[in-house]
């Protein structure tokens, strides 16, 4: 019989380098190189070093690398720590099929397998893609139900996307990742009720370590249920309730596109709130454009969304978090460097009286043209007043998530990967990284990544 | 303000030696013994060496015994093996307000606490009575609709119990016990659809490890959301559904009584199947009464009610698994033996030349006084029509659960203990375990536990 876990585990394994067109290659480069600086960036993040003071954790002998200790371990240890890192700056991509972050399910789990097993980048890209179509093909099935009930799907369904890449990279047949897949049903958790807290990042470093669990655990010849997707105590029911998800969807047109470049890996550019990058990215035209800069400036209205106000107005941050979700500050911050950078949110940088000053120049308020409370955009206006006496405005109408659809330059994809790895790997090292990672399918072992980033610490 | 997560914190963190009544004392010892009874008995069962041989699992340095290994690790992985060996048999303990078993998400956190932290056997009892109450009363108020629903609450109730035992036992305040509830609402996991197959165990690794980890984060100040039970998108509306749980229930009379005193740990008597149970106490009081001999056996007649018959019919059972469910075979058996063991369906023995001598002459069917088919009883009548023509009855109606309302005796209970740990420890060491574990409250530290079993095997 063809249970749902069999019909995913045989696209899972089935998936051949001929299938794959240079577009999901690419956007699967991107994805990862993405997740790696990210990664990078949280990886001596609290909620990082204490997942990974866990007595036990971490301590076993073992190849797989942990970026933040800078130790090697058992692959499932890990790729627990650098899971939790992966997302513990909410800084990685998003997809809406699966209603959240694709690619942190994926990456810690390739790369840890990757540096045990040595697999090659073409692997690694396979893997990566086949996990990417699980999951959110898996999310097309279930969401938007999944995610408003209050499922965390980075997690509960991410959990069957490195289920995927794990399966591949371990050689498992169609079979094995089926079982693999059926114990995953029983490992998926985490809600958002926890969403703001240390124990989101950890969703993903324990959903990481379980999928991989759950497909060495089926190599070995460890049961499940082949049925535990569709039998009525299992992960439609059970997770989502009678008549609340469509499984046909999952199965439509699999790989017809690849979801990896249809919606694919959406990009946050800037480490702040989403509803602020708008206004970043027009403060930063007119800098561009007009040589602008903070001297020339009398005032500056930033408009928005009604649905982007709420959480962004805030002229008197009091912390790297509330500056996070400041346009005051990030708005000015944009218009004297030029960009957003991670090291605008440590601790103080708020006070910094540079920005104050430009910050006691900037109102905020609902652009005219966008009012409308129900509309969910990320369009923003900024409209400067020069001391000279002149308007100056710049509109962004884009979403915020830079994919497929409005890709970022090489240039903005490099400057994001600096800033989040030069404090990790020093700044002479941060090109090499960058074109390693950009031509992972000529890898012949992707290792390597381990090793450069542990001899560059 | 007081969320669910900080009440139930504050009971697990109040409880004092002085308000546990000897009966709870009592009851907590024979859950214990059991549950370490059943843990020895499967600790070399294929489940269990899977998951010890995980990657990494049990590699790291530490004090706690992994008892089917022999070695020493750290306490989540020594917690997480013998909690899926706890559960690997399905011979635990059950408790109906859990909807489940109550021991195992228990007894392999606070031994393996113990090992590494030397606690006294005072401190252990008090962890298991306050884990106890804390996951039936959980229970309380999700139940039956949690269990219904699809949940094994075992391990997603459970993870609350081994939170609240370790808890105490790492000396965690109300208020990081709050946030380690918190962390668990994001790791319960495990559905039923996984029944029957090996990961139902490993749900109870899984949510035991998972538990202990919790415990841990929150002691190093992790964070949490404190309001993750009553939160809209928390544990009680995510896994239960709106008005599907009633909270009042849980905090009604906590500890009043304990509930390991009333419904309290239910001992299963026999390793198979329950609704055999009752034919088994009925042939063995016949057996006991009039010394009856297989050789006087013209013929039995096995009655019992609709609802125990469909899966224990089955005279001709092929294998260990399908002997667990034969009726015919462990009527048999216990006439035979007065008693039926766990090597009665080791491989090959359900072939047994005596057994399938007698089962021949064994017929089953309905009871004309248990006829009803919505009773959910277990009762059960033995008619043996002897080779002197008498017909000799013995009736069992009570239920086949071995707890408060219904206890075995010292030598029942040693017999099952036994049963379960003689190949592992070695005939002459049985009794001094058990003395040992039956006078717990007077050890001053429980590692001694660990020590024996180790000396021993």
């Amino acid at each position: 019989m063809n249970t749902v876990a069999k019909r995913i585990a045989q696209h899972i394994h089935n998936l051949n380098w001929r299938d794959v067109p240079d577009n999901a290659i690419y956007w699967a480069k991107i994805g990862i190189l993405d997740t790696i600086g990210v990664t990078l960036a949280a990886s001596n993040e609290p909620c990082v070093r204490l997942a990974g003071s866990l007595p036990g954790t971490g301590d076993s002998f073992g190849r797989a690398f942990i970026y933040g200790r800078g130790t090697r371990t058992s692959v499932m240890d890990a790729a627990f720590v650098n899971g939790v890192a992966s997302h513990a700056l909410d800084f990685d991509d998003v997809n809406n099929h699966i209603g959240g972050h694709p690619s942190v399910p994926l990456v810690p789990a390739i790369f840890a397998l990757g540096d045990d097993l040595g697999v090659s980048g073409r692997d690694a890209l396979l893997a990566y893609i086949a996990g990417f179509e699980t999951e959110t093909r898996i999310g097309l099935g279930v969401n938007q139900h999944h995610y408003e009930k209050g499922w965390h799907p980075t997690a509960t369904l991410g959990i069957f996307g490195t289920v995927a890449a794990a399966s591949r990279l371990l050689g498992l047949d169609a079979e094995k990742t089926a079982t693999a897949l059926g114990i995953a049903v029983s490992l998926a958790s985490g809600v958002k009720a926890n969403f703001g807290t240390m124990t989101k990042p950890l969703h993903v470093g324990q959903s990481v370590r379980n999928g991989l669990m759950a497909a060495y655990l089926a190599r070995e010849g460890f049961t499940s249920n082949l049925e535990a997707f569709e039998h009525h105590q299992g992960f439609l029911e059970v997770f989502n309730g009678e008549g609340l998800h469509d499984i046909t969807r999952t199965f439509a047109e699999w790989g017809n596109p690849w979801n990896v470049t249809n919606p694919g890996p959406n990009i946050k550019q800037y480490p702040c709130c989403g509803s602020t990058h708008g206004a970043i990215n027009a403060i930063i035209r007119l800098r561009t454009e007009y040589r602008l800069c903070p001297e020339d400036v009398e005032r500056i209205e930033v408009l928005t969304t009604p649905r982007r106000l709420p959480h962004t107005n805030n002229p008197d941050p009091q912390n790297g978090l509330e500056a996070k979700f400041s346009l005051h500050y990030v708005t000015a911050r944009a218009l004297i460097d030029g960009t957003v950078r991670l090291a605008d949110f440590n601790e103080g940088a708020e006070k910094d009286v540079a920005a104050r000053s430009l910050m006691s120049k900037i109102t905020v308020g609902i652009h005219p043209d966008m009012s409308n409370p129900d509309q969910d955009g990320y369009g923003a206006e900024v409209i400067v007043r020069t001391t000279g006496g002149r308007d100056l405005r710049a509109r962004v109408d884009h979403d915020v998530l830079r994919g497929p659809e409005y890709p970022m330059s090489d240039a903005e994809l490099y400057d994001k990967f600096k800033d989040c790895v030069w404090s990790t790997v020093g700044a002479n090292n941060i090109r090499s990284l960058y074109d390693l990672l950009s031509k992972l399918e000529k890898m012949s072992n992707i290792s390597r990544l381990s090793d450069y980033i542990e001899r560059f610490k």
